[in-house]
């Protein structure tokens, strides 16, 4: 693949730049009959929207989506959901520093290193506003998956060093507080530490937390297509994402196994259940029932006001002051995105599991074992 | 894909159970000319073979590899490389207990209920095993990416909470000790939390860490075939690993802009050249030109000889004693997994990077540009 | 992959239906640095838009793309070009007749099967309008191959059993007629054989020729990824194309090894050439430099005027009679299609030889042999 | 892919060459739970083995089967299944002549062309015998599929113009004569007609017919994965196949509308059938409940003892006379290999058809419609 492809069975591919006429995705091999309307798509997709609180950019985008094709009578149709989503903010910034300059931490240097040259208004393909296809795909699959009773949630889960807390944890409050985190209270400090960074023109980093509920076992491949193999993909893949893990993820590299290892029961449903999660819902690659859980790690935003050393690209060393208003934290906005590729993944491989076994097979086509 | 293919245009198939006949791989796109023998394979596969120290098991597999085709005089020749290991160590095990048993930590119960039953010798698929063939698909990468100057190592980061330390770094020294550390005074300590674990019947995590010295700026595909994500996706894809970050990781994350951007410079070669790598050699997802960081978190080895609680295939809870001899920690010898599929991934981004531009298209056919 | 997406380094992904409101494509992968505009696509598309003979339907649609992407300054940047084309036509036609029955010929029956329903106007995704996609698709391709000496060129060889002659055979001639035919003699008989179908409500069928000049030896994958299988799949995906063939194709089947072999000789320019083609220019699925020569069969246009038996969706026999204006021949404005399918096919294995040998690579990132 | 892998959720990765260690094939995908010995594949394999009549080669090859992997007390288990055949007959022959020649209609010319050399020893992966991994492949695909009631059946149709009446067909008796057709008559003129050719040193083509039975409507994805599209390219795939068609095929471009459309009708089981099958049982490029047609056009064999012109490596022009005993007409022994690959085509589309609709992957999950 070319890279702007994403999926097997349920597959998304990309495109748009953060300036150019708009941004869209192309979602194949979603089932037929499945309920699907803009404001399905519409509601994810305001959730990645800047211009909502101090904390993003002021950009006034109305990033409205509109469904081109794939949709007839209100229900999928098995053929290609082609969703667009126009900039109506096109007028021509003054481009002319940063074009011929490599911000630190943005990837001016590595577009020009691969292509020879770059789309440099706005980050071009780089910027943020790659994931409106991500987003509008992951509303699609969220959709599906609700449908078959699987729920997918993100939310932030730090920012700089300030956590949420089990204690304090609401998933309501996410949508309460301008930095997305499910517990008041640790919201309240992270936007002090926030107005902190911005006040100094600078910026933090956090992480994202992303579970998976209803999701039965059986789902994922052995080997390379593993559930956590093929999330991690999905996430690493979101920019500014530097690191992901699974269940106690890192900290499982410190534990022991007589405490890392998730013993098994038998529920009040009288079904096997594991009576802890430091697995987070997958062992050996494949869903065992339980949570999944699965976390991101973003590095804080590169684009920051203070004064930077740099070079141009004739590569004369130059210092660079990036102008313009910037969210001083990524993650907020990026939940929603980390929400989608995890949808997207998960439903991709449900799809799959269907032909694990001959019996479901036989069965689904009205036969009998033989 | 059915999951046990990896690559685009460099890919590898792997096959195999523990205690199966054998288990082997299929490179396929390897270019041709490359120079390769038996040998070049078996000193990776020696690196993860069991037997070697008293933090191994004991099984004495001779795994030796057996190239069965596309070698011709010494060179590949650009039709699939298949290679075997036949399993010597066949002798019927006594696996009645836990052929009926969830081991916690392992895949009994998932293969379960994905598959409706499974090969329960040793593990079946989902044992360590399965990373012979990825193994020998990665010597044949790390082969093409030295005839490129590019050069992949791994090695023992930390097991528990030792870790290795820069002052002490010494990358030879990983083969002096039993723990893969390039670090000697961190690997006596790490070999005494062993040895404790050990007495008391219990297990270690660890981290790997892989760097990748000498790739070229421009490797990697925009959006979902960064080079980093696909980095993640293969290394998530090893058995017990938990989590995967890049450069700085999940610390970037509590780090702020100021701190965590790379600034760039004019090298004394007088190309560009960044002053800093927290950014472990990623932007955007393409290879900036320094080195390329990678860590991936192992959970504890899951077989612990002390008692667990779990359930049998009937539903019933039991306690369960896991008996034989088991490493105590996955790591050092999952350190030339960790190298061999990021090598290959490596390699394969590598060969796609070819078509980036037109320029070197043409010039590569001979045409100068239009 | 869901099906909709064509291609492994340069893709295509096409979306649209009939009746929605429009048809687009994503072309994914295109090297970096190639003059692509607007006209450079439309001139593709006004090749098979409808309403320019009698022989073509009357619907009047401008049929006029957009790029929404990929391209900046002129140059592709490398990333997914996107490009779409409204419906202008989507006033409701009256569909209350064939929305109930499967039209005979045509994919009604199969879809209401496959998805449980259709979007029954002017054929949904089942249109010929499916193909604007891959024809866009293909200019950029066509432009592609251009740059590298390398062209495309389709027409009609024979509609019913009316076939062009060698010794009239003038390329420039297959713009000047109706139904596309490089022999202005042909053409004639042609087109009264289409007269008398009409006059009696019935239609024709037809044979594409494709020819790919200055196409270099050694492109396409030994095994499954042959020049001429990718070549079959390509244009056997297009709708009413019944048959494919290389070079001598079925005649082949009737001839002898000592006439169908193609001996090899020194060429005036001192390099190895052919003595003659009946290989069709694809020798063990590799190109061999000659002339490669594919053609398409296409069974005639379902749709005609007189009656036809076939059952509506509730399993009832009943008599249906096509209404409207409908081409009695296929081949003229599908000639672009095939020619598009062809270009695109052969531009991505063109890419992919690229890393074929190690001395190519080692060539490609400045190094020398090892 | 590099080409060595065929397939999306059942995928089989083959390798080997002519006169190296063995050939095999890798089989990704199957549902687990299916009966599988290799009894199963010898069957298949001993159809294509060299050395069972007058007019195919002598090679005393066993070219028996082991499983490696994959199958588990007697089941498929859901993982990889390995398949191997190791090569009897290594002993060097005098290839000192050939490895310098381009043989005519080989892909000597066009290997040495792509990979800068060539395993020359028996035409190395170029082979006919490339396609014992296809055919093992193959049987497990015909096994899954005789698992779900599909049948797939091929035989030889023509050999030169001598072609199997209707009138005289009898499937049992394609096994009762050389040339693999089931019509007794044409049997014995195409036996007659290969030994005239073996008398003067030259070679015959042919074309095989393949027949699939019971495949239930609505297999096969629109646009590129269509049913004949996937079939044209698995097909094609097949070295010295030079064209495919689907029902009529290239007879279709000579019909008429009114003739070659299919009406629809309520069959005596009250569901929707085909008054007749021009279509070839596709429709759309989706299986339409009837019987499905495909044909493939084989070249002459192209080794012939006659002399021929041709060209060495160094460009020097000289005769070549191919010493040794080879098969006059490539098509009874292919007839498997055609099976092969539909079998295994329409097995994959068969699995990815089963997410088509909603309602479909509701019932699968126990879930009634929303």
């Amino acid at each position: 693949m070319a890279g702007s492809t994403w999926g097997t069975l349920l597959t998304m591919t990309t495109w748009g730049e953060s300036h150019g006429k708009g941004l869209g995705v192309v979602v194949d091999g979603c089932p037929a009959g499945l309920p699907l309307c803009e404001e399905d798509i519409q509601k994810y997709l305001d959730r990645r929207k800047p211009g909502q609180s101090r904390f993003t950019t002021k950009r006034q985008e109305g990033d409205e989506v509109e469904i081109l094709s794939g949709v007839f009578q209100g229900l999928t149709a098995g053929t290609p959901i082609s969703m667009i989503v126009r900039n109506t903010d096109q007028r021509s910034h003054d481009y002319d520093e940063i074009k011929e300059l490599y911000r630190p931490g943005h990837a001016d240097y590595t577009f020009d290193a691969k292509y020879g040259f770059r789309d440099y208004r706005g980050g071009g393909r780089s910027s943020g506003r790659e994931t409106i296809g991500r987003v509008a795909a992951g509303a699609v699959a969220a959709r599906l998956l609700e449908s078959l009773g699987v729920r997918v949630t993100a939310y932030t889960r730090s920012i700089g060093d300030i956590r949420i807390s089990p204690e304090h944890f609401d998933l309501e409050e996410r949508f309460a507080n301008r930095v997305c985190m499910p517990d008041a209270q640790a919201a309240v400090r992270a936007e002090a530490y926030l107005e902190q960074l911005m006040a100094r023109g600078d910026s933090a980093g956090g992480v994202a937390e992303c579970v998976i509920d209803g999701l039965p076992a059986g789902i994922g491949e052995p080997v390379f297509e593993k559930l956590d193999a093929r999330l991690a993909h999905a996430i690493m893949s979101v920019g500014a994402v530097k690191g992901v893990e699974i269940g106690d993820g890192f900290s499982a590299a410190e534990s022991s196994g007589s405490v890392n290892n998730d013993g098994f029961a038998k529920s009040a449903q009288g079904v096997v259940a594991k009576t802890s999660n430091h697995a987070g819902g997958i062992l050996g690659g494949i869903s065992d029932g339980s949570r999944v859980v699965v976390r991101a790690a973003f590095k804080p935003t590169p684009s920051i006001s203070s004064a930077q050393r740099t070079v141009n690209r004739r590569g004369e060393e130059v210092e660079i002051c990036i102008k313009g208003r910037h969210d001083p934290i990524i993650v907020p906005r990026a939940v929603v995105v980390v929400e989608a590729m995890a949808a997207f993944t998960t439903a991709d491989l449900l799809l799959q599991s269907m032909s694990s076994r001959l019996e479901g097979v036989q069965r689904f086509f009205g036969l009998s074992a033989e």
